[in-house]
């Protein structure tokens, strides 16, 4: 009996340009080689707080490569891309969103995610304001003032920060980190050594 | 008239895992366009005092992955891989060595250049020592006594300090970064980019 094929796990958190890069890549590759992802975003901000790494923009000399880069490999890999006025920026709401939309439906949080990312990366929406969170959840169907309320429960923020420890204890170190069948790669520029690794089983 | 093609530019330090993979690829990817490498080695100390980076395999999460990407995007590469017992590891007389073949002859500093890359990532050699780097220049024609004296001499300082200046003032902050007609490219991940760059002339 062939075993069940595993989700490949997609880490990343809404103010990741390769994040956002990944995101728009990643189902189709899966896809090619008949398999699934489960997106997971989490807060780089806890991350950084284990490793003591720093948003890329601020980092002396490779801040100023950085933004470069963002524009050139969107360029590379066909992606419409526009620096957010406002960077680094918050996720949080926008990450709690997406576990509520979840737990009632995969799809729209997907659908919501992708919206969320080409919101804050090619339309030049901040979607670190909360109304803005609801409008994209609301699109995919939410009911504002529930999800509203959600945004600040309890429950959210445990769930949040649960998946945030998870990934912290996967290794997760920086966006996106995805991992396949347990091989971690880390960046939009893994996606050729990805695709590599799921046509042959390794390598 | 045609304007004189420009080198494109290679800096790295010989402790660069990444540098050295780069270092496999980027002559005969330079070469299918007509292209020559300068290759300019400086010391990512000097430049990390500037930007507050730590070696990669000192940051936590992180550096267990990065010893795990080594050898993994080295077999992509299909570049052997061995990483080194001692790492980080200095390679101040190498880079001075490298400085002083390279005032000799061009295309010997060049063949120095490789032969301690591969010392060190794929010999198991400790490129740190003095004697390894006056053995591995001496197979260059170099003469033994003659550059062990130079290697602490004031000129051949200066030389190496002066690179990592200008290195720095091109906003080099991390190995390898690669040039070309002043367009930066950092990380042997961005190869793809730099061949589909010197194939249009910019994307």
């Amino acid at each position: 009996m062939t075993p069940p094929v595993e989700c490949i796990e997609f880490y990343f958190d809404f103010s990741s340009p390769y994040g956002y890069l990944a995101s728009e890549k990643i189902d189709d590759l899966a896809a090619r080689f008949g398999r699934k992802v489960k997106w997971r975003p989490i807060l780089l901000g806890v991350v950084f707080k284990q490793t003591g790494a720093a948003p890329l923009t601020l980092v002396p000399l490779k801040g100023e490569y950085s933004l470069h880069d963002f524009s050139r490999s969107a360029r590379f890999l066909d992606v419409p891309y526009k620096h957010p006025e406002t960077f680094p920026l918050n996720t949080m709401h926008a990450a709690r969103a997406y576990y509520w939309l979840h737990e009632q439906d995969c799809a729209r949080a997907r659908a919501f995610a992708h919206s969320v990312y080409r919101a804050c990366f090619a339309e030049g929406r901040d979607i670190s304001q909360p109304d803005v969170v609801l409008e994209l959840a609301a699109r995919q169907g939410a009911d504002r003032a529930t999800l509203s309320a959600a945004l600040n429960s309890q429950a959210l923020k445990e769930r949040l920060k649960a998946e945030c420890d998870a990934a912290l204890g996967k290794g997760v170190f920086g966006s996106p980190y995805i991992i396949v069948d347990g091989e971690p790669f880390f960046g939009a520029d893994r996606l050729p050594q990805i695709e590599r690794w799921l046509a042959s089983g390794g390598f």
